[in-house]
């Protein structure tokens, strides 16, 4: 029975968690949400939401911040102005990456990046690690070290010359992560057929940005699915795939995770609300709409939102990938390159949300079948929260952290590159008109975002320590077929 | 804010819900969950949870009660009796049937069956409408009034010589149903294959219960479900299969819905607890472990786990048919039938939840992932409340109805024949030791069970006014293939 | 060493076999080919056939002649129009029907239906028993006396009213096929579906013959099959399925017999030839593209002839229904019938040959990877001889009857409704222009016809004696699932 | 007419072709099959073949001769030795590999092999080239000339560090073949799995021959199939598939196959006949059976059987690598090796036709249904001589080659080491007894064996200038994705 008044009571708005909607008020105490129901005791501060949505913070843990790419093209954003953009889009958490570069050494690799996130995030954190140089010492001594340090997610890129990593080093980033507990998330894609691709293309004179899109076959994709997914079935060893873009690749998905397989995946607003023709654009414009794998077509759109729907894909995250259309960014090549010099990659950690709440709750995408809102909450909040671990993250629950993001649903925003509050210059979706707004973001309680001002202060974010949690936790089925019954009694796990 | 206290409030358990798990109290206010949090107020009354689990009340959406089955064989269960068991296994809501017969009259089957439950149930409870003479009336009148009366489901046979509907005038109900927004549920296998092997086995001579599980080849299921989907397709119909025995069964319903059709699932426990080699006793004792579809092997035990664990499969009911081991039941045909001779059926409403909680909450089923509890709520809860479109039944959440069980997970109980509270007489459940059981049980906020006492008095329960709601809408996709486009025009809906 | 010459040598001629296509000599000899080779004996009678192909006659496994159909409507040919149409469209075998409606004895059948072809067959024959009355006697006594008289092969329909067969006597009709050694082919169609669609547009008015086409749903197709396999597999019985014509129905052939399943089937001209589009004709014209199932659409085509090419269709048959459009035959019904009282079938026996020579051979369809002839050879004869057991037919092989047909492949023809030579008065494939035509046809031997004229006489066709042969039997992979391991000792085969 | 005398026949033999199986003579002029058929005229030369086969003489399209390893070890056999050894197991036709290292000048790798052979043939040969060093010269020139010369195969390994080949030059060799026509042949398995398991396995300790079989996961074949599949179709250009050994692999060719792609295979006796289990042998005795991939389970024995069966897989080659079990073979690498030290490969071109011949026509496996001699034919003469477009040969056939191996299919005999006519000093199949062996071979007419006597001679077997032929041509699906439509119009082929 509370003594002592709630910090803060958030009154009448329609709450909404990954399973049910309702109407109640949600109180908070020490950061905390300590309970959520009708007419709760006093709050030393209340916030009257009668008719906003009451929603969990939004979690993109899919974003790249104050990142140096492999080519050596700089990110737009630091992490203060991209987790300022992330906040007035509704997140309060943001999982980015300690990137390691070939030669680099993986413990230097994240101090540095938590340097810099510690000093700028005004949103909680926490980062993957990218492995691009699998030596010995990353593998079995750094690696363990970082994931028992709460850095309980690996990186590994199947695909680009400077950082991809082959089947046989990935073989062993997927057995050291299930030793020691971690994910591992992938970009992939078939490296060999986008790298001849791209070689054709550029040859014949097929320069512009739109030939990107048909630089990275479809079945780059579907092919690299099943092969990774073969590699972690034999290590036994829960993955995530990122940005799935082709209906085929999602159905390779569901066949895998139909067999029993963690396998987990993501998509993001790109390959849900663009197509290749988005790239057809005169001259270079073309270059702001290329990421990789690259938009492809409306049927693919649709199947994706099944895939959704069905639980296929878990979430959708924003991979954030801030390269400004100037020479810092895009056209650092020069200021003619062809498509194979343009730094692949888009802004997005503000626009996200928005997009999916006007997608699924306000036109009510039909895949949903009337729990687009639950459905809202559950992939871009409740589910990467659980198959990241990250600890009292994704619900309006009590005890979880109150991260919370009030959202006014009839609120009408046309996204123009003005309004974005990042640093890339530029927005993909520049023109989209969209009906539901997140206008209060309160991070542990705190505001971060509070209509059109910032509250939130760089530093003020924390970093999240993480174990791997059930997601990533082995099947048990082992397929590295080393059973005595079977095989010569041979045991090399 | 509470200017009196609650009603009730329970304090300090492990509330769990189909998305999370924490500690909590639980307020109850006019019969209603009025706040779930931490130091809640005072309650007018108070139970202290502390070191139990706080669950919705069970809601089993598949028990036959008070019901004649064609062949004339009465259940051995009262509503009273059926609500009373029910509710020592920790439910609060049953669905069961207002069954038509050939020849009968579906208004007037509805009637007698409310009366019936009306009288009896101590429970909440809703009727499926068992459609079995689909003539004109039927069809085009009493049906669309009943479901616009609130009787949102019906139930049809595939097989069963008394009752199958064939596959013309499943059609009608097929359409009638969508036309008026209603849920099918379906007892779906291959008359054919049934009638054929029981023939044959009798007349070799094999006549033991045993043999009742090779008459039901497991062909016959997948076969029924294909047949089932490809008329569900046709109209656009939403469908819910009952209870699901085979791996191949299973198998058919993930790829329908992975082609984005709007086909939901049961299973029971009998299918995941049981096999074949059950009915393989002495005598006429496998009769007491005969039911339609016939346990099946062990393989297909994990088949249904596994798609419970994905979501093809969305719900485990206890198809409860409580059918005496006596001249009054099982041996209505005399002392010595043949097992065609033999009613088929199970109880099972008491112990559904406790073997469930078992296997998933105390034992941890692998394919649950450390989530066994919120699926157990979700799976026997939850999602049956969704999908049949209970008011404000299956969760603990402000605004719904305080239909509670609270669980000693500690607790160990061996299921005997004696310690059940329906009267069949027998459970085959017998012998089984399990852990966890609901040890207080209240409905809308009042007792129905506590501890070894029962507080609920027959007539208590009230029925449950359903619409189809979400899941019983079309999903628009109508491959009636009527359109303009392509059909000269024609439009038969 | 030959002490006398051939009866008949074919000079110089292009052979093809289903294997290979080669330039060579043919002598023929007491009606059988003798020898194949470069410059072979002298013949009595000697053809040149330079520039020629000189092909096994044809034979075609599906040809309804002189029946009474179960709605009284008569054929509109006889045996001798039938198989003087056949001949002038390169066939020398005809497999047509003894069919038994609803309440006739199948010895007495069979025995009239003997009687006209023996008086009438210009061409040789054999008869599929048609069972529509599967009652003991037909089951336990006729057909397998039936069977062992050399009648090796069993029809069912499985859809219309008046003579379809249920899933439980199909699975008597199946048992007493493998236990008697004989092939079961079948007509399958979900009758429910086409029942009720039928209805349903009439009663709405959509009465013209193109609504004959959506009246059977393509999902009617595919459910059929898959459950007639899933009877089949029950009884480890092969069968042979009629007319396929979706692509739906073609996949579920090819899974079938993936799984080692024997389950052969065929197609028609009309599936690889007309659309549902051609019986969109104004007024009653319609009726004449009228036949069931109905042509569907391009891509089903395009899946059929890949399905051809794959081997999972193994025959091309005409099913020749030769009704009248007139009084006799489809307007028996009146002048003025809804869909549903205009008999289904079209005449083919004599184009189909040219057709599909046109196609595969003269047009090249891509499928067959440069082996068009040899494909049409085997489809139109080797194969269909070697699943019917047809003796000694199919081939020119030495010691193989000298059925043969010579083709001009130069020869162009526009198929009229007035150059064709059986009964029905029109066909659907008038205004077709092929090129290539059997301009020669020789039935052991003997000249059947040449060139425009008629050489056969009615009669002399012989009726062939079959037994089941290798196709017809079990795989031994018996899935009635009675093994005393599995399934307490039970042994019902 | 003949004016002169036949050359040869063979009189009265059971003549068998890929169709058909019927008595009959053979006759022979000028090398050539002149005539089939009864009572041939006189030949110079008569053999009697009553009561024996009369079959094409087998083709071998895999196997290694003479060939240097990229490890440097020796073939054992010379051309004389291995061609000897063939013809005594029936075979007449051999193809072989030009086998490019790195850093080798394809067209000097051509000439050596083609003077080796050239020398040393006894019966007739050809060429695939293995370009294990796809450089601008081999692919832009040396290939394009290669194959215009009559070299119209190229193989590619996708695994062996020495050797192996990248998905991205993978795609220029395959743009190469379909450019000038020739077939892609492949080892495939996944390389990164097999090196990393081998290291595991080596690093505990692991180092017995029966490693190697698990050295190999099984996924690691599905998954390079699937892959080599995604990258053909990108190009689309028709493969063929080296020695499928697990039920897996099958499968995704026979997925491939069902949609249309132009995907070829074979599978070898070790993998029909051999499990893992025979490497289980004491001290270094498992290597005799060691082979890349190594022998699976019983269950993958049946599973390819059936894809033989059903034309997934079109031909069983030998894969002959005669690795003696001494220090020039096996144990090159020391006394004491690892497994990963000990050269993988088996000899097999003796052996492979009758071991066929013993299961498929004297034992009779099922699958064949009664046409196992056929198939057998088909198998391994027929279809391989299609596949490759081997000039007139692998038919019984006038106007082909009249290579010839007259089978006795009563003789029984026991392989041995000692029986063996090749240079390996061992076969992995000694111990069997078949029944059926090959006592007469001709090529192009002439006695090569006869008995037990040799009568070839050294240098007499001639190449075989082949173009790539209809199985080796584009389907025409082009899915590079280019088209105008949707690529923008980019054109790259």
């Amino acid at each position: 029975m509370p003594a002592t008044p709630y910090d803060l009571v958030i009154r009448g708005g329609t709450v909404a968690t990954a399973d049910g909607t309702f109407v109640a008020d949600v109180a908070v105490k020490g950061g905390t949400i300590a309970a959520v129901g009708a007419g709760l005791g006093a709050g030393t501060r209340e916030i009257d939401a009668t008719g906003k949505f009451v929603l969990p913070g939004g979690i993109d843990t899919h974003a790249h911040v104050e990142q140096l790419s492999a080519a050596g093209i700089v990110n737009a954003d630091t992490w203060e102005s991209a987790t300022r953009s992330a906040a007035f889009g509704g997140n309060t958490t943001v999982v980015s990456f300690a990137a390691q570069h070939r030669g680099l050494d993986m413990m230097k690799v994240v101090d540095d990046y938590s340097a810099l996130a510690r000093k700028g995030a005004m949103i909680d954190y926490a980062f993957h690690l990218i492995v691009a140089n699998p030596d010995q010492k990353t593998i079995e001594k750094d690696l363990p070290e970082l994931i028992k340090a709460g850095h309980a997610s690996i990186k590994v890129f199947m695909t680009y010359d400077l950082i991809k990593v082959d089947d046989e080093p990935l073989l062993d980033v997927l057995l050291t992560a299930r030793q020691n507990g971690a994910m591992v998330c992938l970009h992939a894609e078939n490296h060999g057929m986008i790298s001849w691709m791209g070689k054709k293309l550029v040859a014949k004179g097929y320069t512009a940005p739109k030939y990107h899109s048909i630089s990275h076959p479809r079945g780059s994709e579907a092919e690299a699915f099943t092969r990774l997914i073969a590699l972690a079935e034999l290590i036994d060893q829960p993955i995530m795939i990122f940005h799935v873009s082709t209906a085929e690749g999602a159905a390779v998905i569901r066949e895998a995770r139909g067999r029993g397989l963690k396998v987990f995946a993501e998509t993001c607003p790109q390959y849900l609300f663009m197509t290749k023709h988005d790239l057809d654009k005169p001259g270079l414009e073309g270059a702001k709409w290329m990421c990789s794998p690259p938009p492809r077509e409306k049927s693919d759109q649709d199947a994706l939102w099944r895939a959704l729907a069905l639980g296929d894909l878990q979430t959708v995250t924003s991979d954030h990938a801030p390269y400004r259309f100037d020479a810092t960014g895009k056209l650092a090549a020069g200021p003619n390159p062809n498509f194979k010099q343009i730094a692949n990659g888009l802004p997005g950690l503000e626009v996200r949300l928005p997009l999916l709440f006007d997608a699924m709750v306000s036109k009510g995408r039909p895949e949903f079948d009337g729990r687009g809102l639950e459905a809202f909450v559950d992939l871009t909040a409740t589910r990467p929260a659980a198959i990241y671990n990250l600890p009292n993250k994704g619900r309006i629950q009590p005890g979880f952290d109150a991260d919370i993001a009030i959202w006014d649903p009839a609120k009408q925003v046309t996204i123009t590159d003005e309004n974005q509050h990042d640093l890339t210059g530029f927005t993909p979706f520049a023109g989209y008109k969209v009906t539901g707004w997140p206008v209060h973001v309160l991070l542990r309680g705190q505001d971060v975002v509070k209509g059109e001002a910032l509250a939130g202060k760089p530093g003020s974010g924390q970093w999240l320590k993480r174990t791997g949690g059930p997601a990533a936790k082995p099947t048990g089925n082992l397929t590295l077929d080393m059973d005595p019954a079977t095989n010569f009694g041979a045991k090399i796990l």
